[in-house]
């Protein structure tokens, strides 16, 4: 299991180093340039940078899957497989989104309703997925108490919503050059203690967790990789492709260790931006229902909250080492509160 | 343990974020700021910028263990007491370098010898300490390879050499804005894996490690809250006082675990800044004795490495993300090589 972990990591590492300028140039050549949204901060000069970057990723994923899984594969239970499902479904909802946009030259991809109407079928099936697979079903760890919490049928509503919601998060998250790759090395990272707490301290089954092992630090090395090709400034952005993969992958790491509950530090950040997003919607249509002069106010200067930080004046580069931090921070605590 | 850990990581952050801007603003009205080497890279506008922040992060130590430290302390053998001893001594010489410089305000602060001699002693004197101690002793541990490596008396001349080697390495590491600082965080969240390792597969002591874990997790938590005043553009730098302070907390993590050998991994880029200064030097010294015209040449452009690559075109933030990428990758290999 720890050999072909480590053989992961390097193997995504190296895929995504060695990929990315090939990928780059592809999607150059296809015109797949960013359409900068008009209303954003002066990110003008980004117009043009290629998207789908996320494609990087995914491959290291799958090959990582492919070359390393401890055959024989364990059928249609295989958490490598439900993993890779999850993800790459969610990753095709992106995916179609930023080929339309790619295409048509203009800031809308899906209409909201195809986004969401895939979003519910991808969430869906994977939470029965989960919720019949004889190693997961319905019960989720509670953090700090050391005890589990049988969600009964409830699972699957709640856990259809939690992965819509996430991955909606992450998609959120990727605004700035660098951020949502940074973010998610810490937190596959922190998945990947997890499994290890899992595995040699909770008594899980090795051979079952071993894909999951591979996924989640093949996950933390592409994203090391990509990062080469798109800290701050940016030479490619992972479009909705490459956020959606990585909110479907994290979310899957989530649920396949029945850890749900520990998004809520692990995936803080992803969170708070979609929290953000709603405060702000919600706070103008109450001010403007209720407020004195029936003027709609916002709550930050413009959501997701980076771009609120970047109004006041923080550089791209501030705010990912601050996003970096949040979630180190929060992130060892979520694994320390596996321990006794 | 487990709680304690916790409580020291916020309990630090919270420190260092709190005091920082009092730290820095005192360190103003003292004008302890740096005086930049007039033949470094461009970096003239930093001319100025307050030395010693890595008083916040000693802070955080320090209060961490006084106030978490899982009384009553166990005698000299404590390990949390040869913790802040090897990293409280190593950050008196880097204070005395600081406080020279600020006060004469120019560019060497202790002579060479003096420096040297104060590293020999705090080196020498906590590899004594970790010999004798009856649960460190002069076996180390060999990763990957499950075993122990016993050192008998040639331990002394050896750790007492590495602590020097490693203490110096981060030194040379810090030479941009947020890198040693992040590069600290990344690593004592592995030793504070490989202290949790110990524990709870290898059969340490769990309370002769609290104070070491305690220490770990303080060290990552004060150097977050350190880089949100010393990340791009720094409002203030860790001075010697700071990254010899962080040397020998680190070089003191890796001997009071037994795996100093991890170094070479957790500690892998602070190695090659030093490694990257010996060949430059060495390099420089044979072209000219037996080159062709007898001209010294330069391996890169110059050393440190760090400055080699701001010499190629890469920004600052490029460079401390690639630099803490390569630390992720490193430590998550260093930890899964204890496993098996």
């Amino acid at each position: 299991m720890i050999w072909r972990m480590m053989a992961a990591l390097l193997l995504s590492l190296g895929v995504s180093l060695g990929v990315g300028p090939l990928i780059i140039r592809q999607l150059r050549k296809l015109h797949f340039g960013t359409v900068i949204y008009e209303l954003g901060p002066a990110h003008q000069q980004k117009q043009g940078t290629p998207v789908m970057g996320g494609l990087m990723i995914a491959l290291g994923l799958l090959l990582s899957q492919v070359l390393l899984h401890p055959f024989p594969w364990r059928g249609g239970w295989d958490l490598g497989l439900g993993l890779l499902g999850v993800s790459f479904l969610s990753m095709a909802v992106g995916f179609a989104d930023d080929w339309i946009k790619a295409v048509k030259k203009r800031h809308e991809g899906l209409t909201p309703w195809q986004k969401i109407a895939g979003q519910v079928i991808v969430a869906a099936g994977f939470a029965c997925w989960c919720y019949l697979h004889p190693e997961i079903g319905s019960r989720i760890t509670v953090p700090f108490l050391h005890r589990e919490w049988e969600l009964g049928i409830w699972y699957l509503p709640v856990m259809t919503l939690v992965v819509i919601f996430y991955v909606n998060s992450t998609n959120l998250q990727d605004g700035l050059d660098g951020l949502l790759g940074t973010i998610t090395v810490v937190s596959s990272s922190a998945w990947t203690m997890v499994i290890l707490i899992g595995v040699f301290l909770l008594g899980w089954s090795r051979d079952g967790m071993t894909p999951a092992g591979i996924f989640s630090l093949s996950l933390a090395g592409a994203c090391v990789g990509y990062l080469r090709f798109n800290r701050y400034p940016a030479k490619v952005f992972m479009g909705d492709t490459g956020s959606m993969l990585i909110g479907g992958a994290t979310v899957g790491l989530a649920m396949v260790t029945r850890m749900p509950l520990l998004l809520i530090m692990v995936g803080l950040c992803p969170i708070l931006s979609s929290v953000s997003v709603i405060l702000q919607r919600y706070y103008f249509k109450a001010t403007r229902k209720f407020g004195k002069d029936h003027q709609g106010k916002r709550l930050f200067r413009m959501s997701p909250i980076h771009h609120h930080f970047e109004k006041l004046g923080y550089s791209e580069t501030q705010i990912v080492s601050m996003y970096a931090g949040i979630t180190t921070v929060a992130s060892i605590i979520a694994v320390l509160s596996l321990l006794k």
